[in-house]
């Protein structure tokens, strides 16, 4: 396989909707980009704006010291990089992936790059497509410290705040399935808030200014369920597991009144009532984050 | 039974943490205010701080225009309130149950209270015991308005912010539940996060700042999500449900292969996928609120 690519700063592998705002990122701040897309034909608007079109992924790796990748999962970024003409025009330069994935895969891609001479870095974007390119992107990365220091400059037009979380590979991937796991859990939540309003006759516009300040809520809460966590003493003062307990059986029984499935909260309020029942009702709520650890 | 009691502007029924920073918000005030709680002993500090005491509930609510209620729950609520003595001693005066329970149950007692003369307010408090007589408390009401018009400055002295709902008897409660829905599922969340994150090395403390990030990004979307809903037009627009199911197939792996049970994420996982399956894979999240709503 080829190539004489011209050459570029950074090269992205993956054009969805977060690909293609990370190449318009790159573009925007005057970095040579080549782009490329296993489904050809979503390039077009990043070229028309000065983004080198590659025919193929080992040509797109082959033009630029530095290649971003961000497609669906890590099945997807291993059928592009591992391939054989790919794994070889990588070898001694760089992959960031911010494909999102579980730890263990991270892991696995480190392993598979360093037996390939290729320098790799793992992370994950924390904000939607929009706040690419602005001051409110958050990003994680994990990997060998030198090898992020090296490219900070390149990934500082991603914009935002970047954070390096250590040399552990899959601790980006490990943040990032954790925070993930808040924001859908909290999503579910709101959908089914959403479906027993509008059975009890109360419309989404109607929920959302107190669903908002549930939200403002969380935050601060978070925080103070932190210490708790990690120092192992659960303050249940004014909120303990018991009145939690009491809360989600009327969640659920003014759910299951309506025909709507409860199965979300049933789950929930099951951990909750396994930590009453192995004695922890004076307990905070976090104390649930044990009993889900026990073996 | 009994009963002159010394007269007062408000009692308070029930002095667990909720009932007690009720009474405490209403002696601040300057109100009259006598309380009485099933179990003896929990009003030694009102009574401090000059509440009047009462030997019984029956004797409690006769002493005042107005009884506020905050018990666990309905059942408790009504073990009180539905005793002869008690009932009779209410002829002509005014209930506000500030109790949590389903909307069914709200409007049970209030054909119950129509059925004995009693005047009826149902309500519910959104915010934690410590705001209560702050600017931060959060309360929300329904029932005849005239009624809660007629005591709304006697409810001001609670603090914060009043919303009377509507005069349909089970509108506070169902806002409860569904508030109540959006926080403890992203409690759920949180706690199974948390042990997540602690199986891969990272402390909760560690994670807490970006939790609170992913916190701060809730009300916006519940804001933009509930347009959604309320349109039957779900934009997946950045954010399809094919990814939201990609990301939580990621955190039940990562979670499982901890050990970790995922029944939470798995039961959101389930809704995700059913929603994809009806066709709706290009649409919102918020798109589950209508699969969860099928009969």
């Amino acid at each position: 396989m080829s190539t004489n690519p011209q050459p570029s700063d950074v090269t992205v592998l993956g054009l969805g909707p977060m690909g293609r705002a990370l190449a318009g990122a790159f573009l925007a701040a005057g970095l040579g980009t080549t782009v490329w897309n296993r489904t050809p034909g979503r390039d077009a608007e990043l070229v028309a704006r000065g983004a080198r079109p590659a025919a193929c992924a080992a040509e797109a790796v082959a033009a630029s010291p530095l290649t971003v990748v961000c497609v669906v999962n890590y099945d997807a970024a291993d059928a592009v990089l591992r391939a054989d003409a790919v794994a070889s025009a990588l070898a001694g330069r760089t992959v960031v992936n911010l494909t999102a994935d579980t730890p263990e895969r991270a892991r696995d891609t480190a392993r598979w790059a360093a037996g390939q001479g290729i320098r790799y870095l793992d992370g994950a974007i924390m904000t939607p497509t929009t706040t690419i390119g602005t001051p409110d992107a958050v990003l994680i990365h994990s990997g060998p410290e030198d090898l992020y220091r090296e490219y900070e400059p390149v990934l500082a037009a991603l914009g935002g705040t970047h954070t390096h979380l250590g040399e552990e590979i899959g601790r980006a991937a490990a943040y990032d399935v954790a925070l993930l796991d808040i924001f859908w859990t909290a999503m579910a939540g709101w959908a089914h808030a959403v479906a027993v309003a509008r059975a009890e006759g109360i419309t989404a516009r109607e929920l959302a200014p107190f669903a908002q300040g549930i939200g403002a809520i969380l935050p601060p809460v978070f925080a103070e369920t932190a210490e708790d966590a990690d120092s192992g003493t659960y303050s249940g003062e004014g909120n303990p597991l018991t009145s939690a307990v009491s809360s989600m059986a009327h969640i659920v029984a003014a759910s299951e009144s309506h025909g709507i499935d409860a199965g979300v909260m049933r789950a929930a309020e099951g951990l909750a009532r396994r930590a009453v029942g192995l004695g922890h009702g004076d307990d905070g709520f976090v104390r649930v984050a044990e009993v889900l650890s026990r073996r």
